[in-house]
């Protein structure tokens, strides 16, 4: 299982596409617990965060690696992830750079920066660690279905599509519920996820066998500490390539409530518009019955992202419909907040 | 993708459990072009294959490889496979004198003999091959999202459970398929399917990401060579390990139609006796409602394995009612005739 040191201090590289095109940049920098002291970004040397990100600590946004050698950091956090999880081979002297300074290097691609022969070299000449977050443990098993018997309540997002909010919500969600006093665990399940927990197994990942056993094993090891856990979910069970891994997610967890993730506007999978989204209705159909013969949960609430509504009132008014739609409870957690929908998972 | 030839002839192994615990060497008994020249089983030596599995060519049942080798056998295949798919030491000694007898040899097990140190050295010392069909190809990918475009029928098996028969009925709709001159090309997604036929991608090990798309490679590359593919399905959508890999064979095949593989009596999850398995009709809705939003599925037939049951006339009963709930045709591909389903597949 992939360990990072909360106490770090990164710099962030999102070259050509902070911050609309750098999910796990933003991500990081919202949710992590270390600091972020510089983001790359080529394309907005002398910008800052703050001139993009709100209601995050400010950082310089820089050229390279070299640039940010002076703010003293621990690690170079690759931010971005391009179609196919490929190394983008512009990087390089950037990561060359960290290297040489000390740094550790942590990445959620694909190709798994240990096993690039240079920069294996050049990490044990300079003593550092190549963390690739996305390389799955090698002691996997299948599911024991027996995640029913952790000792925590457990909530796992599920998605009408990719890129819905299953992650923001979850984490917003762990928040809300810590600002209670309770106290709640988040389970990452994917490479952005796994960043700013610093541990996780990314599921997608995993050999098709056992990828509900992964999910099973994070759930009951994360019980022994929380009372209440959060589960980070993936894709959607229409998907047509991801699916396999929304359904393990679903039977590996066995959550006692779901939360339906949603973007206002969808209306198609995302990069593959022939398949059109069923109505809202039935996903709740889907997700119920598929999970009852396992483990029974419902849709208990809702979390709409309005980012496509500019006005508040707009955006209200589509939290509103989704709700009565869902018959259930919803909120948009980054738009308004995500306490709004905790005490009925709680 | 692995390869083998039709034209080989084989011993198979399966000590202490030939022929009930060998579903592996009785499924290439039963199904596979290849000639089985002898089988080892050191717990019936002296008894012959005739013995115990009719209506396929007679072989003898030998209690070691070295006693095989006047059957000119061209490799050894593993035709058993131990809970967890380790490699049985007690086998060692057979797999060495078959490498020494110049035999390919050829396993499904999670345990790959291509990485087992002395086995490497003395394939390589004598030239032959060491074929783990259980090891996926290297460079499969994320689904496209295409296999309905291919210019074939597609027909899935799915189950109430692992082990009820998917691979058989499978494999007897081919060969009904074939009685009848249709076109009929076999698409085989686990190990013993692709010890069968003889090609294949290991559905189950492959990347949770990839498992869909290993499957539309396969359904596109098949649909050249034939007007009609039965799809070998795996696990059951309600397994708590294996769902997974169920869910992806559905939305990576795209199949035009579903037969729903079940066996009399069973009543929980094998291996799993905690988890009921719901009402057949739960199943239909789930497999159709779930096929929909990607590709719409109907299940059009059924296939009730009856071994439980002693009398034909029982059996026959059973198998009316099971058509009664599915409310479309149903047989015991085995005991009775695949031609009895064939009609309402084509």
């Amino acid at each position: 299982m992939v360990s990072l040191d909360p106490d770090d201090s990164v710099v962030v590289l999102a070259h050509d596409r902070f911050p609309d095109g750098a999910k796990t940049a933003v991500g990081v920098l919202r949710y992590a617990d270390y600091d972020v002291t510089a983001v790359l970004d080529r394309a907005r040397v002398g910008e800052t965060v703050g001139d993009h990100v709100p209601d995050v600590p400010d950082a310089p946004i820089v050229e390279r690696m070299a640039d940010a050698l002076d703010t003293n950091p621990d690690a170079l956090l690759i931010g971005i992830s391009p179609i196919g999880g490929g190394f983008d081979e512009s990087w390089r002297s950037d990561v060359r750079a960290a290297i040489e300074a000390g740094c550790d290097v942590i990445a959620g691609l694909h190709y798994f920066l240990a096993d690039d022969e240079e920069f294996a070299a050049l990490a044990a000449e300079h003593g550092v660690d190549l963390i690739d977050v996305r390389r799955p443990p090698k002691d996997l098993t299948v599911s024991e279905g027996r995640a029913r018997d952790a000792d925590a309540d457990v909530v796992l997002t599920v998605g009408t599509d990719c890129s819905t909010g299953k992650m923001t919500t979850t984490l917003e969600l762990v928040a809300a519920a810590r600002e209670r006093g309770v106290d709640a665990g988040f389970v990452p399940t994917g490479q952005t996820g796994i960043m700013i927990a610093g541990w996780g197994v990314p599921v997608d990942r995993t050999i098709a066998d056992f990828a509900a056993g992964a999910v099973e094993r994070m759930i009951r090891n994360a019980a022994t500490d929380h009372d209440v856990l959060f589960v980070e979910g993936q894709g959607t069970i229409v998907h047509p390539a991801y699916s396999g891994v929304t359904c393990s997610l679903l039977h590996g967890a066995m959550p006692d409530s779901l939360v339906l993730t949603h973007s206002v506007g969808r209306e198609a999978i995302h990069g593959y518009e022939e398949f059109v989204l069923p109505p809202v209705e039935e996903y709740v159909d889907l997700y119920e019955s598929l999970a009852e013969p396992v483990a029974s949960a419902d849709v208990a609430a809702g979390a709409l992202d309005t980012r496509a509504v500019d006005e508040d009132d707009a955006a209200r008014t589509a939290v509103e419909e989704y709700a009565a739609t869902l018959d259930a409870p919803a909120t948009d957690p980054v738009r308004f907040d995500a306490d709004e929908i905790l005490d009925t998972l709680l």
